[in-house]
């Protein structure tokens, strides 16, 4: 597959200067297990992004990363309260429930975003114990629709947990996309606005491999070694996971891929919305797009450009952009959409 | 530290080939999560190795290898009979209870392998309700301890194993440091010699990240690749660790690697066995070194390498070669080992 | 409290006739565990009521029925579809995905009831290591709001679900009320209509304690004894479990039993029906009466008489009739609840 | 079989005034689930007994009431400590690793008894990360081979718990037995000696079902109520185990009882021991009688009077006295044993 892909922004390779990192650092021996020099450095840089309190802890990808971060924060008759659309709920095969044992209580959204009026009805529960006990509310930012919840809505559900004796797990896979369309440092709308919990990707950004699980609140720190190793998340040689994030945090990197991949899915929402048979079924906020499409050109299109259908029922697709998609490839995949459009539609 | 160390074989490295295959199979997009052309090479590879049947799945980890393994081959109400220092036992902080529910039952050894005796009476305990039912028999090869299974040895717990109604995992994470010293290819002593599952590792000899959990019995085939994504053990970008394993397989990679390894700790081990003080505890038939030591020396001897007491009320301590030890690094360690002996001796 | 209360059918005590025969089986020793006369002899008359091939398991209660029959359906990635009002849902405190590991995927219903086009969309879940894969299908019969299955429903949801490699649960906690209702011998609608594994109930209906895990699917047969203590459901002092179902598969105790309260459902539905201000909610088919009720009288009826709130947004509250219900408490209850609209409403 | 049985305290039945309590609550609706008159008595009956901080609640069994204890007190990476022949380890299918994921690390003794010099070694575990963490250290009183811990012995074992950040856990399934051994109120060595949270058991002294876990370490209190239910012990109808247990700890009858049992085991061990080819191979301090008996009779003796063999290998055996257990009955016992050892011997 030489073209670019519009699948998943984790069809991309490496960025160079993550792959360059990851040279520098292969020199000599250093302790395993994060008590090296480049673990210790790249804690500092996500101290300094994140407030000198957080708990940085690396683990290898983003399910372990919300799977150990969910089980730090639960009692195990606790539940989630997750969108239904949400990442743990979905896509993780049940990884939440096998390895917490705790109860996913999913609420229906139709942009991926929890209300405050939607949480609500679950304080029923608290205090009896016939019910679960919602002991933590896990929002997506940006949301798995690519939609991106404003500082104030993050503010107002971090409020609304922690008044309820609920803590707020945020799972952030993509949270560069998030950043920049907000224009906002990473600490504004995470650890300052009240999340207890972040996990934090690069994966799907120009990293290889590796995520972190970043711990605000405090009390939660000091168990989290524990279940990180007892989750399989402990990387041995985690230098190598510790350089690529130093590079993502050196000279803005993140921002310019999350940028980069940001302003072509404006780009492509732009194109594709001039098509009189598409329609956009979401505000193109990050780098993906959802649309409806006429259910004839799915299969075509796919077979020149893989991609994933979001509901099969509806013919909504999802296109993602990354940090390498070019306007040449955007200009290119709607070329091929066109023709295809015109092939199969006449 | 500028030294290599003796502490781990994983304080080594990245191999430069393993590096160069990173920085090769960099370039555009694939598809995630192992349909791609890379994994797909290297899972033939894997077959021509070690036979055409078995099913090859990438995980992050070692003990998401051991983890994930033994849970396609339990029920819940089985249990794992193992040595009482087995990795799965001691430093995988409880996750295979945590993950599959199912107990260990531990057997002490004196050099870390189990053997069919020691099975025996655990079958009293088939078919009754009150007790956990013996479901899998669990080995390491090489064992923690640095020695090796013989094929008989293997084929005689296979057969104990499959006449008892269990199976035989294995936990091979320095499984080319046993097969340079059995002198054997990989399937002599492992799919072919009655192993149902087995955790092939690479991160001990050379990669930086990424396991393959070898599945020989078919039956356990299909449902593993739910096991490992719930098992928070898949990859996405999963080409990064199919390229690793492609450099390690080819061109013997993996043979000359731990073949270092092994002649640095028999150099080591005869070197050391000449110091009356010193009294190596298990013979060295891999990359390990057991000895007790006077305790006096321990502290500025980890002073200048780190490395770990294996047994604190015996003074035991474990020394381990790399890959890229050199003889000359044996030999500066030996010097300071001998200079310190003298100054804290007399 | 010396009113008999609508709260629900387990504020009854326990049959006379099953009191009675617990004081007759209170005689010298016998084998613990089940392996004693009583048990033998009343698990042969589950066998003429379900069928000749069934396994009968007795266990303590409903929630471990329900769930140790869950855990031998399922695989650790495998997924339970249910309603979304189902006791294992909500009313059980999470044990289902805590003791199993498995989700469990709710299905919004009117009645409780779930239909083949509301399971069709999950099955594109099959075969997608990302998502748990639908394996089993719970039904209640009746349903937590009182209404029952046809056998031609049950039967076609058999089947879909047998189509699909998936099985049938069924949480028969007041069974006996749905067989009275249908007017068919269990059997019929149970082991001969395609359910798997049911959870066969007498404590809401007369018993004192115990509930019976009937397996209908011979392959689950033989793990289940495991699962059972495993899942703190053996009672060693099996017989007293035993005499109390033998008592109640005697003389139709559990249909005389079930005809009364349904009965008395009937007579409390129907003259309540002719109150103005309450709308009954569900069709009356067992022994509980839903209806929405003006707010205001909630409490003070409820001083008087303990019952459940159902859906507090709604006001919709839950009445239930027992075995003991007598015409008389019916009659009181809704002079009771006259007066009190009389008071509140004016 | 109407002799009685020296197999195991569970083959008696209900003592007659458990039963009569069992029918004088027999009466009317109450609420379910504990909020009923009977269990409010019976609660500040065991308060009585225990102090008045103790948190009471009913269970359905002895698994049930161990687990669901442990649960409360562990974090999902601890660990339990506990004796090789634990009934949490041998006896329970696996139930604690099942339900709470945490590990038990097992301890060999001679007669079932914990020592510090045994637990001491277990604390250099403590803050590395690769290991479990020791969080609970589980005793049973009287224990498995009936043994009983002295009050000082508890007092050490509770401080040396407290002072290292773990918790005691006490296994009482037989509390009556080793208080009368002790002649110590219940409250002297439980609560006051340091014990966290108690199994307190009766089935095996006289009662239907039913098992109480008693929680003294307050901060453990508030969330018990949820892992009962959610560990499948919660009782609806609450009053028919409230009442056995007000009728056992009214008039000194688990005192009655238990001296019963206790002294028709010290008859019995007294008589055995005159038997030269019979070995007693514990101290007779509660109701159990281990002794080594030749191979031969072993089948034949089972055959009139069923019993367990403890340890295959050595032809131990396992002779258990009731509380309904006769003079009588031991001399037919112990004359049916000599009778067979004279017929098999020669």
């Amino acid at each position: 597959m030489n073209k670019r892909s519009f699948a998943s922004d984790n069809n991309a390779g490496v960025h160079p200067q993550v792959m360059d990192a990851l040279q520098k650092c292969n020199v000599g021996h250093v302790i395993g297990y994060g008590d090296d020099p480049y673990t210790q450095r790249t804690i500092e840089l996500f101290k300094h992004h994140f407030g000198k309190q957080t708990g940085v802890y690396f683990v290898y990808g983003g399910t372990g990363a919300n799977v150990t971060g969910l089980q730090v924060m639960l009692k195990p008759f606790q539940a989630v309260l997750c969108a239904e659309t949400a990442h743990i709920n979905v896509d993780e095969c049940g990884a939440p429930e096998k390895f917490t044992g705790c109860k996913l209580i999913t609420i229906s959204t139709s942009d991926g975003k929890l209300r405050i009026e939607q949480l609500e009805p679950f304080l029923h529960m608290l205090g009896f114990e016939h019910h679960v006990q919602p002991g933590v509310i896990s929002i997506t930012q940006p949301t798995e629709m690519g939609t991106v919840y404003s500082l104030e809505e993050i503010r107002r559900i971090a409020d609304f947990a922690h008044q309820n004796r609920m803590l707020l797990h945020m799972d952030g896979a993509r949270l560069a996309n998030a950043a920049v369309h907000l224009n906002l440092p990473f600490k504004a709308f995470t650890s300052e606005a009240g999340v207890d919990v972040l996990s934090f990707g690069g994966t799907k950004n120009g990293l290889m491999f590796g995520e972190a699980v970043l711990i605000f609140n405090q009390k939660l720190q000091p168990d989290f070694k524990y279940i990180r190793k007892q989750g399989m998340q402990l990387h041995s040689k985690m230098r190598y996971i510790a350089a690529q994030f130093e590079a993502y945090l050196t000279n803005d990197l993140w921002k310019k891929n999350a940028q980069q991949a940001n302003a072509m899915a404006q780009l492509l929402a732009q194109k594709v919305s001039e098509i009189e048979e598409i329609k956009i079924t979401q505000p193109v906020q990050t780098n993906g797009v959802f649309a409806i499409v006429p259910g004839e050109i799915i299969e075509p299109l796919r077979n020149e450009y893989f991609f994933y259908t979001w509901n099969t029922g509806k013919n909504e697709v999802r296109w993602m952009t990354s940090f390498d998609t070019t306007e040449q490839d955007v200009e290119q995949f709607v070329a091929t959409l066109k023709r295809i459009l015109k092939n199969y539609l006449t």
